[in-house]
This record gives C-alpha cells, structure tokens and sequence, in this order.
C-alpha cells in the first residue's frame, strides 16, 4: 500500500444551519476542502452520515453532493458506521488512495439534525444500538450510556462530579473554535446544576446535536515530496474494530474492547508507543466514553479516567490533550460529520494551527471515532513532517 | 494492486421474509457464503443497503451483522450508493483486499422491504433522486422512469410492445432460479394485460420489491494457485462513475452517460471488448433501464436496445445473454442487496452451477448496478480460469 497525505481540510461551523440544505452544508466542506488542497477535483468522494434519509429525505448522497459540487468522480458512496460514519469515511477513502484505485479522494462527514424533531433525532440516533433486543426494551441512546456510567461509579468508586473535568476542558478549549457549536468557557457550578438527562448524566456530560460537515482531501504522500513550503500530513495508521452490538452482551461493559484492539493495531502501523501520541482527539459524546476511551487506549489504568482528568493532563498543556477544539461536547456532534471533524482537528494541530489552544511541538495525533456504545471503533494516527 | 478473486457466494430467495429480522436475512447469506468458501471468518465486511433506517428502525449494520453471524472483523461498515449499494459494497471489498489492508473480506447486500407499507416504502425509494429538485416535484421513482421511457418512445419510435420481450426472458429464467421471487414464465398477453402504474411502465416493466440478501467472499486471487480442483473467479474490473442526480440536469436524458463511462473503464482495465462479454446482468429495475443499459454499454446502438431483445439476443443462447437468473425483474429487486445478486449470478455462471439458463463456455461476464436514475453507476466484470 501507498503511503497516503492529507492535502487539504475544510469546515462549517457546527450550528443550527436552516438556511442549508444537507448537500450544500456538505458541499461548503468538500470545497473549502478542495481550496485548501489546490486541487480543482478529485477522482473518488467517500460521505459519511448517518441519518439523512429519514431525517432529510435524501438518500444517495454521494451522487448528490458530487452533483451539488459541481463535479464528476469516478466513483462516489456514502458510508455508514452510526456515530462512526466520519471515521469510516476516511478510511475508506484512505484505503482507495493506498490501494492505488484513484490518486485523489474526499472524504466527507455531514449530518443535518435539527430540521427534526428532537423526539424524532432521539429515534434515530437509537437506531445505532440494536434493535431487536436494545430499543425493543425502550432504551435511548443515552440511557444505554447513563447505565454504564452508572456502573462506573459504584465499580470504581467516583462521585459524578469528578467527570466536571472533561466538560470543563472541552468548553474551554471550544471558546477558541470559531466552528465550534459552543464557544464560552463553563464553570464548576454550571456543571453541578445541570439538568439531569438520564442519571448519572446531565447536560454537561452530553455531547449536543447539531448541523455540521467536515472534510479532507487524500493524496499519495509521495506526491508531496517535491513541496518544500508545506508541513506533509501523512497518515500512518487505519484500524478498526467490532464488539458487540448490545451493551448487555458484553462480559466487561466498562471495557471498550474495540477501542483497545483499533489503537493497538494503529500503535503498531505507526510503529509507536501510546506515550508518544501528542493530541488525541478521543470520541466524548459522553464524559463517561472519554473516560472509558482514555483507559482503553491506553493513555489511563482501567477506572482512572478520571483522574487524568482532575490532574489536568487532557488540557492542552497536559500529558495528552484531548477534545482540542472543543470535542464533541462543545464543538457539537453532528454524528457523522464527526469523525471528519477529528480529523481536520487533529491536522489543525499537527500544521499549528490551533490558535488558543495549539499543544507545543504537536507530531503525532490520533483520532478515534466510535460507532454505537463502542461496538465499532476507528483510530487513525496522523503524524507531520 | 493485487489481483482479487471470489471464493464464495451465498443468498437468500427473494421473498415476504416476515419471520426473518434485516440481521437473521443478512447473516444467512454471510454464512452461506463463508460455508461456501471453505473459510471459518473473515477480517472486513461491506454491507450495502439503502433504507434500514427508517424501514426496520436498524442503521448501524456492520456492527450489527458482525455481532449476529458472532464473528468479529477488523473493519465493518455499512454503504448505500441507493440501488447501485450492494455493487457499491462489492467495489470497496474488492479495494479493501486488493490494497492489501486485509486478506479476506465479504461483501452483503441485504434489503427488508416488505414489513413497510407500500406507501412508506415508496417514498423511501424517491430519496435516490433529488430531494430539492426532484421529489419536492411530488415526482416518485417509477414516475421518473416513465417520463424516460415516455421519451424514449417517442424519439426511436418503438411501441410499449417492443418492451414485453424484457420481461418474457426475464421472468422465463427466474422460472429455473430457486432464489427468484418469481419463478413462473410469462406470455406476451399478461404483459399487454398488465395495470398501468406510470404510463407507459406497466407492472411487467416494473421490478418487483422484496426481501433478500446476497453475498460474497473475496481473496487475492494468488492465494487460490495451489486449488487445482475448482474455477478460480477473478474480478478483473471494478469501475463507477456519476452523472447529474436529476434527470432534467442532462444533457441528453436517454443516455446513461454515467453507464458508459464505467462500462469503458470496466472494458480497458480488463483489457477487453464488450464482444468479448458472454453474459450481462444488467440493472433492469425498469424495461426502459435494460434497454439503456444495453446501449450505453456498447451492445447495441442507440435507440435500438429493444431491437436485441425482440432478435432473442438478451436470451441465455442469444449474442448477449442478460437477466439469467432472473434478473430485477424475476429474481426481485430488494435494493440494496440487487448489486450483490447480480454477482452472486455472474459467479454461478463462470462456475457452469447456473442450472436451466446455463450460457454455454461462459468466461467473460459483467455486473452493473445502477443508484438512481442513471447518477451513479458501478460496473464489475469477472473471469473463469
């Protein structure tokens, strides 16, 4: 396989976006995309989403937003992993560019949620879990995760407020975002009188909903050797992998066994060592999956998450920084644009472009997209220079 | 890149599966398929579909098909290129294994659209054409292809008449296929007879829904050398491209441009012409599309599409044999399984197993799978020996 480059990123601001339909917010990344990189096209457009055809009638996406765009490809998809689609889209195009099938790929995440209901959003977003023996019991999406939080605390022995620190960093790190949903930092006591959604989980542990697209234009690497000017953003792990659907299936559901298996294989492509990673953009929908993530990484010792957390090692300045532009709480978690928006962070970073909150000297980034309650799990590891 | 082969195939009958859940219907044709190759699992799986969501409240279908067939792959993920997924989901296999990112992945298409109304599913099919332009028109998915074969007629001028002879061979090969939906021949006077749906699409010139699901075992083709017993399979070209996703969009709306530039893509990487193709499954969702098929892929020339058909050459003993087992129109078209079927067929008859519409010596035959009117075409021809 052909070692691969990211040439080009591109974003919108994740808000509520009525004035856009779902190919323009989606083409408003691909272009920016494009711009960024040069390129005036590209051979192969790989769309990650979730949710369009019942919550924006439109199915079909790669042949609209090729068409929206403007332009031809020679093949065009959308791809679908549940709140993993953005992650599953890179790879995707990843894979096509190292197999040597096209030279030149987008990948794109975009979700348009909030035309919707929210009851109607909740459904949906339910659909990730499984349904014949998790949504026939009434579960929602956050339930399933309130329950394992749960069960986190009485294991190891935490008090909910000591997941505060996550919400914290990520609100304060989107205060330097322009494209993060939210931008003002919160306090200690916001947290703390949150409403409750599902308890143990409250609004501050939440990640919002919300209207977004990301994107990322792939190339060789070798194409870029002649650029002198330019930081090469190569990409030097893909991997993923599956658990069981359902949360109850599991043997230790305070293990996110995917997670663990997709950053092992990607330390091993990269050749590194998890204590070498510079910035993780880590999967937070929930404080309780930042925590479970940070642990099965490898970065924290199975139920102290949250210590690392409360040492204020995942800040910016800390040991490994997580949520840099905001993560998925305060960025905002337009599902399947989100894990294209890991990435273009993960590059903002590694070409120091992080204003307010660069991490110094940042080499290697990795970001982890996972899909359901942890039952597929994408990590890509990019490294500058 | 290397060289990819099939090694095993497996499906369902087309069918009201009520008993079966999308996963239960997936899962045995995964099985089927693995059985049939000789292999205990597999590292990726590709599932293509279009409407799980809201059609059986289920997204997420990597993970979920992985966690029913209780298997566990390093990659899996779900794609929808509209009707064109499952051709969409063999395509990223095939790149998937031929990059060398795995050594064994499967490929599924799989559809469950009869627990729905009627109604529901309908408007569920119109999300493969242009939500903005097109449906917000109140225009559905056979209406469209009315309006282009109204054309057609109109141009070349054939009679609706000329268009029975798709159907007869059609339903006279589902007839021998124990997989079809339909298995009965028809006579040219139960064409003529048949209700109107769209004028002048008929509903013997309309594709029948259902349930059903096909699949695909891929391998690179050198791991197969030392198997001196059995037809090793090769997929020797894998091409997509798009058009405009509205039909108004074009140029010329009676030439499936998209089709064409696949098809020659698909000729030059196999390094063929299409004389040398000795079966054809052909996307026949609709009589008016096989005849377009025909002519974009070089069989016959434009406008003259019903005359192959009305000479017996899309027969199994004709010059281009298409819809042997059946096609869309016999076998059934459960969306996003059709791509998968339509190489699950093409594998039956390279192997001599196509019982009752054998074509003699088949060597050279191609798959192509169409995503909405004509926007977003996948085209795959595979070899015996």
């Amino acid at each position: 396989m052909r070692e691969v480059a990211v040439l080009g990123i591109g974003q919108t601001r994740v808000d509520e976006h009525w004035d856009k339909s779902l190919k323009e917010l989606a083409g408003d990344a691909v272009l920016a995309a494009l711009q960024d990189s040069g390129l005036a096209g590209a051979e192969a457009l790989y769309v990650g989403n979730m949710m369009s055809g019942p919550a924006n009638h439109q199915q079909h996406l790669g042949a609209s937003i090729a068409d929206w765009v403007g332009l031809r490809f020679s093949s065009a998809m959308h791809i679908e992993a549940a709140c993993g689609s953005g992650g599953a889209a890179f790879r995707s195009a990843l894979i096509a560019v190292a197999s040597g099938s096209v030279d030149t790929a987008v990948a794109v995440g975009v979700e348009k949620m909030t035309d919707s209901p929210g009851n109607e959003i909740t459904a949906q977003l339910a659909t990730a879990a499984d349904a014949d023996w998790e949504l026939e019991q009434g579960v929602s999406f956050v339930a399933l995760n309130a329950l394992i939080m749960q069960r986190y605390l009485h294991e190891y022995g935490w008090n909910k407020s000591h997941f505060a620190a996550f919400s914290l960093n990520a609100h304060a790190n989107g205060a330097h975002n322009p494209y993060a949903r939210f931008q003002e930092p919160i306090s200690e006591a916001i947290y703390n009188r949150a409403g409750m959604i599902a308890d143990p989980i409250n609004l501050m542990d939440a990640s919002p909903m919300g209207d977004g697209s990301a994107a990322a234009v792939l190339v060789p690497a070798d194409y870029l050797r002649s650029r002198q000017n330019q930081t090469i953003i190569r990409v030097v792990a893909s991997a993923a992998a599956t658990d069981t659907i359902s949360v109850q299936s599991r043997r230790d559901g305070l293990w996110l066994k995917a997670a663990e298996s997709s950053a092992r294989q990607a330390y091993a492509q990269a050749g590194i060592t998890p204590a070498e990673i510079n910035i993780f953009e880590a999967h937070d929908a929930f404080s309780i999956m930042a925590a479970l993530s940070l642990e099965a990484a490898g970065f924290a010792e199975r139920g102290q998450g949250p210590r690392l957390a409360n040492d204020g090692e995942i800040r910016p300045s800390g040991r490994i920084p997580i949520s840099t532009r905001g993560g998925l709480k305060a960025r905002g978690h337009p599902v399947g644009a989100t894990g294209m928006y890991q990435i273009v962070e993960v590059v903002q970073q590694l070409r120091g472009e992080a204003t307010g909150t660069q991490v110094p000297d940042a080499r290697l980034g990795m970001a982890q997209n996972i899909g359901g309650s942890g039952s597929n799990i994408i990590t890509h590891i990019l490294k500058a220079g």
